[in-house]
This record gives structure tokens, sequence and C-alpha cells, in this order.
């Protein structure tokens, strides 16, 4: 089981590329996740940490500071963090859905502290994240993480409601990727928009004022690139779940179909074998699950799949020609935009 | 198993001593709550209804209106919805990890759902709550359900981490109530304090208006009060536990015991029957766990929980004497502090 370093390659990429204030915005949010995973007494701080300790790309919170730009100061930070912590509390709770024993090569905290403290932990980071948000009168940020909150959880619901349900649509499926993951990196762009002017002063004038008319216009392309980058991530994503392999992913493959959940690949792959369709995945166990990812494999669905994802990244690239963002914003968004796609190359 | 009516004695006394106000907005809190269980297609509304047929007594949104009073307005029926969606996410969060097969009588949408929809319909209550004070521009009460959240979680996870542990001491206990119960009715009255001040004009000069200084005046009573009345419902409501009967609570006496939940009534026992501490809440069954709570009642310690209890309601009222209430919100919120008593008499 490979571990990953601290600091991922594209990470790498974007930070080497960057001028000073990006490594030290995105430290300033590491140091805050920690402390808000410590100073409330034993048993949470273990439950968070935990959380905390598996690491991740920390993809969102870049977004959210580099569509701030140079300027975005505390309130990109807090809506970095805040945005993070929120995607933790997803990750804890999808970990206690699944009972998944692992989560990026490492035990969840589902698995090490039980349900019950997983459930609770995700719940604090939750809370946590608009806490932070609303102490500082982030009064937009709380607005905009909360309807993707929203969205979060209605996608959630939607992929139960549909867990094993082979015949699900192709747009079926992108809608709930909007809601799953997509939405919550558009959410991550405009936060960082909205950081870069005052809370209190944009609040006051928020129906009326030419200040957020400007907001508004540069909002559409931000919104558009977070979008379509999180779309390309989650097809990207559920692609490794059936490529593998699992040296790489920390999962074994066909981990989802197990889970019952129906993604593109296995809808792309039964345009050309249509007996896919009247596979019961109830009945898969280890074996025949990683058989089912041979067989969809077969039929070029991957392939497929991973030109779809690489077209998202191309127009969402291409929104980052607009005059909203600045020279060095549409360099380093590009290189997070390229990063997305060479994880998975 | 009894079903409770759609309104129960506490709320009709209240609501028969009441003006017209508090009717029509308890019917639009209702309304409100029905609301945001439905128009988000199939799977969601299932889940999230499932939890609000289950019904309650309306308590937290009942203390916001109060405390707004009859000027409270739309910022008041949204934060007593908001408060009443954060209680709903806790209790169905709390279903998913108790894995309670009933509450109030009716199935758990953990028990009808399953365990992963659960988690997720709460998560949505959770994020609907802070969406709908967010899109208003409700910031300072955002602040406050944000507060109280984190608060719940952090009491959740020390429940957790205390469990099995018959050797917890009062303090502990008390401190647990404190972060689990009491800080949001104490919350529901201070959210129905700022509801009466607009919030974009109090936003503004938080620091430093005058305004705020009288807000502040008057919060301290209110949180007191409201804290004084949580506290009381959780230590009569841990009394009940052990008392029963089932066919009033709508679950078996001793279940907090068999979870092994220690509270004030084992921990009051145990001064008087100190082999109390010595039995291993983990070996308990149903019939077991019933013998214990006719042993923790034989020692007389419920008639003591039960006294400090309605000490704990008489300190609470002596708060309303203060001129932060108007004689009418004195009395109805006298009638609500008796009729958490009147509940467990």
């Amino acid at each position: 089981m490979t571990r990953r370093s601290a600091v991922p390659p594209p990470v790498t990429a974007v930070l080497d590329a960057s001028s000073r204030w990006l490594p030290v915005r995105l430290g300033e949010v590491e140091t805050s996740l920690r402390e808000l995973s410590s100073g409330h007494g034993e048993p949470l701080t273990e439950a968070a940490t935990a959380t905390l300790a598996a690491g991740g790309k920390r993809l969102r919170p870049m977004l959210v500071l580099l569509c701030a730009g140079g300027n975005g100061g505390g309130a990109a930070v807090r809506a970095a963090t805040a945005i993070e912590l929120v995607h933790m509390a997803t990750l804890v709770h999808d970990d206690v859905l699944d009972d998944a024993p692992l989560r990026r090569g490492q035990p969840t905290v589902a698995a090490t502290s039980g349900r019950p403290r997983a459930v609770a932990a995700g719940d604090l980071l939750f809370s946590r994240a608009f806490a932070l948000l609303a102490e500082a009168g982030d009064a937009r940020a709380v607005e905009l993480l909360s309807e993707a909150s929203v969205a979060l959880a209605h996608g959630e619901l939607a992929q139960r409601h549909d867990a094993f349900d082979t015949g699900i649509s192709e747009q079926r499926y992108l809608e709930r990727c909007r809601l799953k993951t997509a939405k919550l990196f558009e959410c991550a762009c405009l936060l960082g928009l909205v950081a870069t002017h005052h809370p209190r002063t944009r609040e006051r004038g928020r129906e009326t004022s030419g200040d957020d008319e400007r907001v508004l216009a540069g909002a559409e392309e931000m919104a558009e690139f977070g979008s379509g980058i999180g779309l390309a991530f989650q097809l990207l994503d559920d692609v490794l779940d059936v490529a593998g392999p699992p040296e790489r992913t920390g999962k074994a493959r066909g981990t989802d179909l197990l889970d019952g959940t129906v993604t593109l690949p296995l809808i792309a792959a039964a345009e050309a074998d249509s007996g896919i369709r009247s596979v019961d995945l109830r009945s898969l166990d280890a074996k025949t699950a990683e058989a089912l990812c041979d067989r969809i494999a077969a039929t070029g669905a991957l392939d497929e799949v991973r030109s779809r994802a690489l077209e998202m990244v191309a127009r969402a690239k291409e929104q980052l020609e607009s005059p909203a963002f600045d020279p060095e914003q549409r360099q380093l968004l590009g290189l997070v935009a390229d990063g997305v796609v060479q994880r998975y190359s």
C-alpha cells in the first residue's frame, strides 16, 4: 500500500510556479485545520485529528486561495479552511455509510473509533466550518457553503436511492456528480471570489451596489471553471475505481460496484455490451467485481470516459481567458486543472 | 404504544394563554419545516418527511418565538425553523448511532431507510438550517446556531467517550448535559432576541453601537433562562429512562444503561448504594437493565434528581423578572418552564 507524500505532485507544480503568497496561505490553512482539531478536550481531538492526519490534496482550499488571488487575505484563508472542513466531514460520514476500512490507505475514523464517534466527528467538523465563517461575519461565504452542503447531502441521498440500479441514465449520473462533487468545487471558486470583497461592505449594499454587479460578472466564469474540473475529477475517480491499480488507489478495484454505485464507465460499457445491464450487483464479491471491471474495460469505456473528462477540463480552462482572472491566476488555475488530469494519466 | 397527539399538553397551555400571534407563527414554522422536506426529488423527501412526521413538542421553536415576542416577524420564524431542523438532524444522527428502532413511538429513519440514508438525511437537515438563515442574511443567527451545533457534537463525542464508565463524576455529567441539551435551549432564546433586531443594521455596528449593548444586556437573562430549563429537561429525561413507564416514554426502561450512558440517577444512587458503581453495564440485557433501574429507584435517587431539576426550573423562572421580558413573555415563558416539569410529573 503506497503512502502519499505530504505534498502530492500537482500541488507541488502549482506551488513551484506561484509567488510567495500561496504557500504562506496554504500553510495558514493547515495551521487553522490543526487548531480546529484540538483544544476541545480529549475525545474530540482524537477523532478529528485522525481525519486530518489522512491528509489529502487540499484541492478545494487551493481553488479558494487561487480564485481569491494575492489580495484574498484572512477571509480567503477562513473560507479555504471551512470548505476543507466540510469536505472532511463528508469523507468521515461517507466512511460511516460505507463501513470503509481504509481511506487514502489509512484506517478511517469509522474503523478506528467506531461509527458513533465518526458520525459525531463529522457533525463537529461540519459545525466548525460554519462557526468559523459566521464568527468572522463572512455572511455571503456562509450562504455559498450551506448551499453547497445542501447539494452534497442531496447528491448522497440520490446515490443511495439509485444503488444497485444498473439501468440509470448518463444524465442521472451526471446530475449526481454535479451535486456530490462539482458543486463544492464551484463553491470553492466562488468563496475565493467573495473573499476579495470585504463582507460587511458587501452585505450592506448587496442587492443594489455596483460592487456586487462586478462580483456577479466574475462569478459566472469562476463557477464554470470550478464546476468543470469538479465534474472531470469525479469522472476520472470513477474510472480509477474500475482501472485501479489498487496499490495506487489504496482500494480494491470495483469497490463502487460492490457498494452498488453505478458510474459512467459501467453506463458507457453497457452501450457496447448490453449484457452488463443485467449483472446483479448485489451478488458480486471481490473476485466477480474484478471480473466485471475487466469486462467494462474490454469495451473501451474507460478511454471514452477519460476523453470526456479531458474535454471537460479543456472547456473549464477556456473560462480562464476571462478578464475576471489575472495572469497569475490564469497560470496557476491552469496548473490545478492539469493536475486533476495528471493524477489519473 | 401510545401516540402523542399533534399538540402536546404543555404546548396547548401556552397557546391557550397567548394572543393570536403565537399560533400563527408556530403554524408558519410547521409550514416552513414541511416545505423544506419536499421539492428536492423523491429520495430526499421520503427521508426528511419521516423525521418531520415523528412530530415532537417544538419546544425550541416556541422558545425562539416567545423570546422574540410579538415583534419577531420573519426572522423569528426562520430562526425557529432552523433550530428545529438542527434538532431534528441530531435526532436522526442519534438514531443512526444507537441503531434505535423507535423514536417517539414511531420507526426511526435509520430503521426504515437504512443507516446511509439517515446519515445523509441528517446532513441535509443540518445544511438546510444554515442555508435558510444565510440566504436571508441572518448573520448573527448563523453564528449562534453554529456555536450551539459545535457544542452539540462535542457533547455527543464526550458521551461516547464516557460510555460504560460508571465512575464519571456529577460535574462531568452536568457538563455533558450543558453541551448536548442546554446549549441549544440557550441558543433558542438568544435567536429569539436577535431576531427582533434587524440583522444588517446590527451587523454593521456590531462592536460599537448602543443597540448592541442592549442586546447583550437582555441576552444574559434569556441565556440563563434557556440554559436552566434545558438542563432540567435533560435531567428529567434521564429520570424517565429509569422510571418509565415504557407505554408513556415509548422505549424500554434502562435504554440509556444498555447504551452505556451513565446519567445522574445512577451517579446519585451510587452515593447510597456504592455497589452500583461496580455493575458492568456491558453485560446488561433488557431484564437486568430493568433490575438495575429498580435498584437505582430504591435509593431514592430519582426523587433527588427530580428535585434538582425543579430547583433549576425555579431559578430559570427567576430570570423572567428581568425588564428584558415584557409581561406576556413572562407569563408564556413561565408556562413553557412549567410544561417541562409537568411532562414528567
